[in-house]
């Protein structure tokens, strides 16, 4: 079983990026475990004062991390930029190094956005996540309103969706095999 | 009298950024009135849910950088990009308006910083900020531990800040003339 995290940069009850995650939750093999992360909202603003003394929110998005095999943020684009949401996820997460060696997929909801995925591409890049090119991939989703059942009625996101899963999974595979012949 | 605020977004205490802040506060000149925003750790993470109903520390900082004349961020790079504590402070401020034509100028404390600052300007121009060139700096504080103190003891770094805040202040001048034959 292949265990995979789905990290929504929004907090907006109605984001698509997070609809996106839930219909991927719904579209996931029998053999691939997806679970969406569901407190992003009660991580603290980063503070490198604070490392040591983390808030329990910040050991358990850790922990989340850690024991995920793989990991598919998708989060919209806020003013050109990534939102302070998924950063200051990252943010405490840079120390710590629960994302270095792990594959991580990239969902953008709109073809529009075009700055906060290559900065999002460039700090997971730096805190030495991989990042997987073929689960790295911007939908056109239209209607920013979309639930997830209106996605999963939307054959060739769906589609995409599975790819991204699958792709992700051959990445973790991949990465056991080679762990396993090091060993 | 001109108002201008400093904004820095770490939460370090001993944050070099923070500290660029204080020394420039320490060295304007009488016709400027320069304060520091002293809590952007209680800004609560963005969600657009929350608008029309935000924290009072959302309202604090939209009426702090309502009231200035122009403003000063001093911000350092985390992981190749803004810190999530900036950017979440600017995602606020989109839909309310506070920065648009606002003179802001750009302080870094390091030059090896690349992404963050080029990401700032980004999100602030698209935010209909006034990003002054004279203003957008990155310095050489080599000690990323140095207190104001230590800052206001390196004659070069304290002609820097105060070029910045002349230059800040001639914007503001600028603007201000211009509404003026407007009217």
């Amino acid at each position: 079983m292949i265990k995979i995290l789905g990290i929504s940069g929004s907090l907006r009850a109605a984001s698509v990026n997070t609809a996106l995650l839930k219909a991927m939750a719904q579209v996931a093999h029998t053999d691939i475990s997806f679970s969406l992360y569901g407190d992003l909202a009660s991580v603290p603003l980063f503070n490198p004062d604070l490392e040591g003394h983390e808030a329990p929110a910040v050991h358990a998005l850790r922990a989340a991390l850690r024991d995920a095999d793989a990991v598919v943020i998708a989060s919209p684009e806020y003013a050109h930029g990534v939102t302070g949401v998924i950063k200051n996820a990252l943010d405490w997460i840079v120390g710590s190094g629960e994302l270095i060696d792990k594959p991580v997929g990239l969902l953008i909801a709109s073809k529009r956005s075009i700055y906060a995925p290559e900065a999002l591409r460039k700090t997971l890049a730096v805190m030495g996540a991989s990042v997987i090119e073929g689960a790295y991939l911007a939908l056109s989703i239209n209607n920013n309103r979309a639930t997830d059942v209106e996605i999963l009625a939307e054959r060739d996101t769906v589609t995409v969706l599975r790819e991204v899963l699958n792709v992700l999974a051959a990445a973790v595979q991949t990465q056991s095999g080679a762990k396993a012949q090091e060993a």
